[in-house]
């Protein structure tokens, strides 16, 4: 009997803030977690690559390497660049997941430039208006994937709608909820609260045969009151930068409590354990990064500076994702409306 | 000579969550604090008032008590409330203040009846499009003042700008910091970014004449890059709702991670102290409340679950906003423009 084909993942080398290093031991570690059950394909500046791969003595592992000339910086504006480096290790890569040569393409490098890649090189699933990004935030009980996270600044009611369609499949799939609670992120509770917007997705999404639990407000997402929380771009970035910053500024102000004296300095000392340990998964690492929705193919952004577990859980969960259904259901979910 | 006549505060005893117990019992602490240098009049059920001083041994401080005999809750509808309860503690107390018979009117109640009986019964000053609220966020170092924090979920860039000129007052005459940084919130530095209305309002700042220090993102609140950092009230409302939700979370992280083992529980025990010591200012009782920006008079809203120390605060606050310049530097800079 034939044994299944393998499964082949592209990885944007040279995209994170610490790429080809942090890319190239991650991908090692990939491979090593994966017990070599999917092939990485490294795009990036070939030379480099094989010169990451001998430091890391990781040459006779079954990589393949396919050479990129130019790097989308972080600097660089997403859809210039996309038009102006057409051989970006970026570009490459998602031109190879669009031809079939790979199952998904992964990138720790400019969000806005992933994000247009994967819109423009891979093209949007049928009957979704716009892709999404959207992304896992830890909560009190487990996590609560908000969507859009910074894909989709102005947003109409149809956007939200969907969004929160494919947050559902994404989260039934990939996290393994039965039937995930959706919840409209808005000021009140009240069906009346909000932007129009708000107001009129709050109407379809009640419409819908999901799981809609109606408007959470911001203090409602940490206490784990929805499995997907769904607001337009603009909101979900902020709130999502502001989670992100809460670590270091609960980290300064232990450091400025230190400082008043020897007591509280050895109290801060004591306290950094638990502290770490109780938010370990608020680390961004942890997931890896955040899916792109509703494009054709499977493609994760990872955080600019992911460390090597960044990148290895990127990938890792890139095949989890490309063995799923996720694609086939958004269309078939969009097709029918959920109504 | 004669004395500079008394400041006076009304205070809508039958407001917030526990009232009128704390509503009491602050009043008490504040007129304590200010060695009576204030007076303050207890406006709601006069008989239940008289009750609370008795219980707290107050009858002989030199409060007045002015009889209301109807109440707003948390669940009534901010408009209809008003119009239906004509002789609700609020409405009197906002309507003492607008016949100049107090400087100053707080309350602990439903937010959205605060804000409404403000605007109508005092009715905006002179210039301002829409009054505002604005709420204090405790931030690496120092507070960050984040404006609309819930007023204005829909706004347009002449409203965001005017929230960045009357946050930029209250910071300097309260805050007392020269010239307070002003920062646009959105998604991104570059003045591209966001909104129509975020990259409009970011030319009406750049055009004027205030310490405008461009766009911050999510992450630079808590980092205090800005003094004010200004936004329309769907995102204010959702970032303070998140911001304020955070230390209950790491309580049941903390919690969740005590559970694990005895020496867990030791550790999570050694670390509340330098934790809440580390974070006893994003109490909101601390400020006391969030100030109405631009209506005609003072106004304090206090938090619906203010501790008795939180109702102490909005008065000491009142008191001191309604010393201020506040509403004439305001109605002066909007006829200015600024530029």
């Amino acid at each position: 009997m034939e044994s299944p084909k393998k499964l082949r993942i592209a990885l944007d080398t040279m995209g994170g803030d610490c790429a080809p290093e942090r890319e190239v031991a991650g991908a090692v570690e990939a491979l090593r977690a994966s017990r070599e059950q999917f092939e990485i394909v490294l795009v990036g500046d070939e030379q480099t690559i094989h010169h990451q791969l001998a430091l890391q003595n990781a040459e006779h592992l079954p990589f393949t390497v396919v050479h990129a000339s130019q790097v989308i910086t972080m600097a660089d504006s997403p859809t210039a660049a996309l038009k102006q480096k057409k051989d970006s290790s970026l570009s490459v890569g998602m031109h190879l997941h669009k031809e079939g040569k790979v199952d998904a393409c992964v990138s720790a490098g400019n969000t806005g430039a992933v994000l247009s890649a994967a819109t423009l090189i891979l093209g949007r699933i049928k009957n979704v208006s716009r892709p999404t990004i959207g992304t896992f935030i830890p909560a009190e009980h487990g996590t609560c994937l908000l969507v859009d996270a910074g894909a989709n600044v102005d947003c109409r009611a149809q956007h939200l709608y969907e969004f929160a369609v494919m947050g559902n499949i994404y989260v039934r799939l990939l996290k393994k909820k039965d039937r995930p609670s959706i919840a409209l992120l808005n000021v009140g509770e009240e069906k009346s609260k909000g932007t129009e917007a708000a107001q009129e997705a709050h109407k379809l999404l009640l419409a819908s045969s999901y799981n809609f639990i109606g408007n959470v407000e911001g203090g409602d997402i940490l206490k784990s009151k929805a499995d997907v929380v769904v607001c337009d771009g603009f909101v979900g970035n902020i709130v999502l930068k502001f989670g992100e910053s809460v670590p270091s500024f609960l980290k300064s102000r232990l450091k400025q409590f230190s400082t008043k004296g020897v007591i509280n300095k050895l109290a801060v000392g004591m306290a950094l354990w638990p502290l770490k340990a109780s938010l370990r998964d608020m680390d961004p690492n942890e997931e890896g990064g955040v899916p792109v929705l509703g494009v054709n193919g499977v493609t994760i952004i990872g955080h600019g500076s992911s460390t090597v577990k960044g990148i290895k859980n990127m990938i890792l969960r890139a095949a989890e994702v490309a063995q799923s259904q996720v694609n086939r259901q958004i269309e078939k979910a969009l097709a029918e409306k959920g109504f």
